[in-house]
């Protein structure tokens, strides 16, 4: 899993962020992408990366102000006149469908792929055959949602000492013994699996909120992630400002990522008000708390081991 | 005046063209600029030039393809996110007021200044005090329109030495005499404007033209152009793909801007299966019939004289 920020900034484009959008990488666990948010010009950050708008299978966005959402038109277009012919599906909130049946039917856009758009409210349960998404609601101007992206937990490794100590060498048996309860072998003998395997490997957890004041609320949700990103549209001066205008601070991001035992904060949707040389700043006050954080750059790449 | 070109690709972004854009920059004649089509990214194109959002007064949209109107959702909010507050005119087909309000209204976009969205025909005119813009449906997939940009003649300037032969010294009469058809100086001698004024100054023609086949009706409508700004999807061996796709060849371009007698012509809307090195050629079989040709690039600019 490879989480890649295509757009960091708040509001409007600046020649440093784009507006958001957020890949997830799937690749070597599904073949797939999964997109967080579309702001304009998505698809242009996308050409300066490997990402191939076929591989998006998913869109996830979290509320219909402009910044999250005006790229998506021109992506799926894209998408279809690059032959893409693999179904995708959008999630987001209502009014959502509206505003992608009225921008491709008024361009007279036939889309090469089928295409779902599915309207989410507080409490929406997504399940994948290998990932579960979470939904809650955030606390923003509009309707805002956050995404807790929940990997199954994959079971554990053969412990192959063990079956060797049992006489049974490797061979196509060790696959039976992975994939049955348990199996008979030869000289007539059970092996559970439940005997020979590792304890199971937690899935990976990714919490993703979108525009959103803090609240306590949020702690669970994101507990135990082994990533949570957040906005961190201002700095911790400026509380009030954050409050006023339904956004968070550096600090209170880190604040939430501390209660929710989190083991890694990204912070992103960062105001065009911070030049290059603040970020440092902005960087420093969420390490104050929370010292795992990091602070994204468009193109910053980060790995979910 | 000055055109500078936004975006100059086809259908899609390419990292060498973005889609398509130009701007007319009106600042010395009327301290404003008017925009071309509007596809996905120009705020961000514009953030790399001396453009001010909130110098825009008019932007005229050729047809509804999305890579010439799905930029303008983005730029309409971040002209008021800017603090833009004189009043934006937006003329285009029929459809075009359904797709910026449902933009507008489903993120929640309040705009600080007075937006009217104008549809347009066939004949149409746009009638401005020192510009008059006549408006021609050209021949696309779906209604695609040209517009023929004339400028009104200017007076010419007054004949100073006629005012002196005639005892008249440079003062504030000098002024009335513009003004007037006919002034009065003080010993009672009549000057008629007509006698001691050069002749008209011929008003600056610009055609620009959206998505289209050739035609023989468009000779007329880029009649005498100082400047005929006309698409170039693809070169001259590709004349029947562009006959089915409704768009026109380097050569077809160069013809029209030969019998419409124009003064200089400038190919755009390039087809990204032109790489770099293509474009010479591209320039080169336009230029074998009408020589005063250009190729646009993103951020060329020409001034017209
Ligand atoms: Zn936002
Ligand atoms: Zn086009």
């Amino acid at each position: 899993m490879e989480l890649v920020f295509l757009g960091t900034g708040a509001g409007v484009p600046s020649k440093e962020r784009n507006v958001s959008a957020i890949a997830l990488k799937l690749l070597q666990e599904q073949n797939c992408i999964w997109l967080f948010d579309c702001g304009e010009a998505t698809q242009h950050q996308i050409l300066y990366t490997s990402i191939k708008p076929r591989k998006i299978t998913k869109i996830f966005i979290s509320h219909l102000h402009g910044d999250h959402i005006y790229g998506l038109p021109g992506l799926l277009s894209s998408r279809s006149f690059q032959g893409g012919d693999t179904p995708l599906t959008i999630y987001g909130p209502q009014g959502l469908k509206s505003f992608i049946e009225t921008s491709l039917n008024i361009s007279g856009t036939h889309l090469t792929y089928p295409l779902t758009v599915m309207e989410i409210s507080h409490g929406s349960i997504i399940k994948d055959e290998e990932i579960t998404v979470y939904i809650e609601e955030l606390d923003h101007v509009i309707p805002s949602f956050g995404f807790r992206i929940v990997e199954n937990d994959k079971p554990g490794e053969l412990l192959v000492h063990k079956l060797k100590e049992m006489g049974i060498e490797p061979g196509p048996i060790y696959q039976e013994i992975k994939e049955k309860a348990f199996v008979e072998t030869s000289n007539g003998k059970r092996i559970y699996r439940k005997d020979v395997i590792g304890e199971n490997k937690k899935g990976r957890i990714i919490t993703i909120l979108g525009d959103t004041r803090l609240s306590s609320r949020f702690t669970s949700f994101a507990k135990n992630a082994d990533v949570l990103v957040h906005e961190s549209t201002f700095r911790e001066d400026k509380e009030a400002l954050a409050e006023q205008y339904f956004h968070s601070t550096t600090s209170q991001a880190a604040r939430l990522a501390k209660e929710s035992n989190c083991k890694h904060l990204i912070l992103t949707h960062i105001s065009s008000r911070y030049q290059k040389e603040e970020n440092e700043q902005l960087l420093q006050e969420a390490q104050a708390i929370f010292p795992q954080t990091d602070l994204a750059h468009d193109f910053s790449t980060f790995t979910i081991k």
